[in-house]
């Protein structure tokens, strides 16, 4: 049964796209830098199709950080978001007839672009890859594993043990790991950010980035492709070539953008990350502590990463909704309150949920979402 | 027989970006624009695939003043500069099996995306398209026909007779017409511009456009597909449907730079343009002279557009050139100077000259090719 509800702000929690609340702004110490470069006017011809080298520079720089090895800008290059990255090692990659492994739940983004197999990821184990079903899958055509961590959707973050096991897979099965790390950095619980990259001595990772998340700026479409290859295996196999050559057909980002880059990363304060970590961790939070008090619906894994979790509806609580898009739609309908449906991502009869959108938002949200469920609850419950 | 010459400057007229000569500047007014959307924070987010609605609306309207129909900002798409423009359109008619005419010498980039079959462009006739030729090309499998008008790499400029041939042409041939404009308005000798939807009540016409050339700034990477399709035969074919499928799993121009995109349509003034083009008038005058007072090589059309001329060779007066290709790497490793092999553009024994370089760097260039010519002469002659 529905009920009438008068019209009330459509809340949404589906984007992936943390600007949209006013307390998630970049730091002024990038906005000055694209200023900065702009008004230079050293930057308003094209760039290398590979990316400006200072830029190149930075990131790799920025990335080495966390390993053992240097990476050179040779091993960097710059795309226009990450959502270019992916579509650019996925064609160098997979070639007509290959086949990728891709995580469930996932980014369709990926999907969108070659043959794949999925293999599942646990919600009862943290989200960690099914290693053991994913090594069945793979076929002598698998190029490739897709691992991405901090997890979107499931807001997991993965321990050195896991990572190491993924890499020693990927290795028995002589695949490379394609490692989405767009959210690296955005971590609040117990675990450390561990970058695949670490793992790149057992086998070649390319590792893809961006200043979106962590500087809030995915507008400014600035990412990156950076092979970690310290034994020289995708070197030897020209990849890096086959990279060079495809991008010199695809387009790039703005050139002052990549201008910036150097000074945005070395500009922008640790103060700045940590407050936006606060902020994030309040959030999710908040989410999981309404979730928990909600009968309906359960969320299996605390928070650890990222701006998503995924929840799990219980439709034996909920009277006649028949599956997830259902619940989305009549949630929408009857509260005005948007989430994804778990079916887009590979998960029937879950959702996934932001939790960037403000803490305001987000209590209001799910109290909506908990009256929802207390109005279709089951009346024999 | 080579010689030596002592090291100079390397001077270089092969890129199709003029921001290298310092007398090739944006308006202040757009560098403004950007600071200004950069600064207000609302435009850091995504942007809708298909682009911001201020932007899309600005740039119909900017179009629709050399039309006599409206263009909604439904008909226009922002992409990331022109190159992406030429993949998406490209990638959604040219289905495997189909083909799209293009003229030669063209743009490579459309032979990179696609099944293609060249039409000539007549040198002795202004760079028309042969038409002619053009008619028997075309086959049950032929979905689409390229223009560069102005052109890139003959500078040339079609008139409108010419213009309305094509269209009449393609409406023959049941195909539709890729204008690719990005240089519009890039006019400088005797004929206007005349934009290709002009005649879109002929045939569908979808033009390509940019602000990289008009405004200076290639590198800002702010392009746009416009259909121009008064009677409605590409909507009815959902050929707008397919772009934004298509859209939705690229990147998109930075959500700052199309937030700009009124204010520098709005703001630039008519002055800066008139500026630019006497620049570029004066700079193609003298390479015209220059290139009139060298044996050894002619330009068989004077500039009228774009910011190229291409040049043709003449062999039998050259001692031991072998042919274009040869020409420019002796060039290159004797005089210093980068010119680009015809033979790139399907022209062998031309190349191309780019004459946005500054006047001081075409007049020492062009200097350095008549001698360069003069020592290369064959005696008896």
């Amino acid at each position: 049964m529905a009920r009438a509800r008068a019209a009330r702000p459509v809340l949404t929690l589906v984007s992936g796209d943390p600007t949209a609340s006013p307390c998630f702004r970049p730091p002024t110490e990038a906005e000055d830098a694209i200023v900065e470069a702009l008004r230079s006017g050293k930057h308003n011809g094209y760039s290398p199709t590979v990316g400006v080298l200072p830029a190149r520079r930075a990131i790799a720089e920025y990335l080495s950080q966390d390993l053992s090895y240097q990476l050179s800008p040779d091993n960097i290059y710059l795309t226009a978001g990450c959502c270019q990255a992916i579509e650019v090692i996925i064609s160098v990659l997979a070639q007509p007839g290959s086949n990728v492994l891709l995580p469930k739940p996932g980014f369709p983004m990926y999907e969108s672009r070659t043959m794949f197999r999925h293999f599942n990821l646990i919600p009862d184990r943290g989200w960690e890859a099914d290693l053991e079903s994913l090594e069945a899958l793979a076929d002598e055509n698998t190029v490739a594993m897709v691992i991405i961590n901090p997890s979107n959707p499931c807001g997991s973050v993965y321990s050195y043990d896991h990572l190491a096991k993924i890499a020693e897979t990927a290795r028995k099965l002589g695949i490379i790991i394609i490692a989405d790390e767009v959210y690296d950095h955005l971590v609040f619980g117990n675990k450390p950010f561990i970058p695949m990259g670490v793992f790149a001595d057992t086998v070649p990772v390319i590792t893809l980035g961006s200043i979106s998340k962590r500087w809030l700026v995915p507008g400014w479409q600035l990412g990156w492709i950076a092979m970690c290859d310290p034994n020289c295996v995708l070197k030897e196999a020209q990849v890096d070539k086959l990279i060079e050559n495809y991008m010199n057909i695809t387009n790039d980002p703005a050139t002052f953008i990549q201008g910036a880059v150097p000074q945005i990363i070395a500009n922008t304060k640790e103060d700045y990350f940590n407050k936006i970590l606060n902020l994030l961790r309040n959030s999710a939070d908040l989410c999981y502590n309404k979730i928990k008090e909600t009968r309906g619906i359960t969320c299996p894994h605390k928070r650890e990463g990222s701006i998503f979790v995924m929840v799990k509806l219980d439709l034996s609580w909920l009277d006649g909704i028949q599956d997830d898009l259902d619940f989305c739609c009549r949630l929408a309908k009857e509260d005005s309150v948007i989430v994804l449906p778990g079916g887009a991502l590979g998960m029937k009869d879950w959702i996934r949920i932001n939790f960037v959108t403000g803490v305001p938002t987000i209590e209001n949200a799910l109290e909506r979402i908990k009256s929802f469920c207390q109005w279709h609850a089951k009346l024999e419950a």
